[in-house]
């Protein structure tokens, strides 16, 4: 029984990613987290990049239980055959065994900045985690090597997870955080920034199969719209990490005054 | 060649759905739209129910082509074996001859109002063509039902669409329409809305396969947390249609403030 694993004067920390439960950015949240409180792993069993908000629905969901024996005391870890989205709904509902103070998503080997948000695998477990009224972060690191170096950022990371935990996200509220890839250097400090306008310039790689028939690869270029200082985009490119405040009412307030002028009840 | 196939003087509209190619939901609004415009249909070849903003970065992409001689004129169909927005980029970028005037998703055989906007493959494709600039609208009808009733709601769709095509729809916002189930009567009229606060309830329905392996279906119940009468939820259980103006800017440009107050840079 998951009971007496978790001390109740330190935080209990719900870790999950989308790369999957083997991806070395997961393996370094697990780390930084184990200093600050009690862990509990619930992440996919293969990698979920670029499932967005998915969740399984007409399909069955399997779990597989595992226990770690860490310098720092045992850990308890779900792998999941689902989404991102689904880990943390069976995590919050099935497998923990009160509400964890906080969900941690990632470190994800690659951008979650600007308009990737809406595809991001590991901000969909963050936000969900939000849904549910628990306090939430999903961080990436602008590198999508498998060997990139998560322990430059770790000394932010920590201090981000403090902070939240003491100061609590606005309810309504999730970060989404993003780390500049950097070789050698710790960033240059924390920014609190709007999400950057951009889009993705497709391209689609259209190949001929082995046995005739056409296929398409997604590519594409990603294409900064936008020339604000004050925008994710501009505290990457000047070596900073990015905190975005993300929400999850999509409403667009500002158009409710003007599309009630159109000419529909008549 | 497709060129042939579009008068000019006539709005081109590209039509999409998260249910598949052969959904109810999709052929009505293939009718609906065909007295309004030129039409093209790229949607996917099989359910896409949950998929949120998906998109198929791992894996190749497959698409089928065919036309239909309709009543009032030849229409050009492409099944995509991808998610939502997998058939959007595709269709904008491969498929067709020229920017579309509008993009519509649906009609979905069942609910996408409230937290539900977040789940949703509907919204995932009209949110899709609205970060390429194209204007969107997706369409739900409260009713999952594979014969429910789409005609009720013609007028109501045809009407918002028309409306859209005249005044254009704001930068940055798609359009979030639900329909409530009615069995003989129309929807009582259109009312603009904000998305109403509301999560799911989950419960995981854990079995046993027949090899002794437990697994879990997801289910679940809806719960709303939001007493406003300007909200979808409060419309459509008034009878009415919902127009939810959604924006793709997550920003909680509210907590930026409050959140720059943290103790992050010492």
């Amino acid at each position: 029984m998951p009971h007496k694993l978790y001390a109740m004067t330190k935080p209990l920390i719900l870790v999950t990613n989308d790369d999957g439960i083997t991806a070395p950015g997961l393996r370094a949240l697990i780390r930084f987290m184990k200093e600050i409180g009690d862990v509990v792993v619930v992440a996919p069993d293969s990698p979920q990049s670029g499932m967005g908000h998915a969740i399984t629905i007409d399909n069955t969901l399997y779990i597989k239980k595992s226990q770690r024996d860490l310098e720092n005391g045992i850990e308890q870890e779900y792998s999941c055959s689902g989404t991102p989205a689904d880990c943390v709904k069976l995590g919050l509902q099935e497998l923990l065994d009160r509400k964890p103070d906080l969900c941690v998503s990632g470190i994800n080997h690659g951008s979650n900045s600007s308009i990737n948000v809406i595809y991001s695998g590991t901000m969909s477990a963050a936000i969900e985690a939000g849904i549910e009224g628990i306090p939430a972060i999903g961080f990436s690191l602008c590198d999508y090597s498998w060997d990139a170096n998560f322990d430059l950022a770790k000394e932010s990371i920590q201090k981000i997870v403090q902070e939240a935990l003491q100061n609590g996200i606005p309810k309504g509220v999730v970060l989404n955080v993003n780390i500049p890839k950097t070789t050698s250097e710790a960033p240059k400090g924390i920014r609190i920034c709007r999400q950057a306008r951009a889009n993705w310039k497709e391209k689609f790689d259209k190949r001929t199969n082995p046995t005739g028939k056409e296929y398409y690869w997604l590519t594409g270029e990603f294409e900064l719209l936008d020339k604000g200082e004050d925008t994710d985009e501009f505290a990457l490119s000047q070596g900073y990490i990015s905190v975005v405040p993300t929400q999850f009412d999509l409403t667009a307030h500002h158009a409710i005054q003007l599309i009630n002028n159109w000419n529909l009840n008549d």
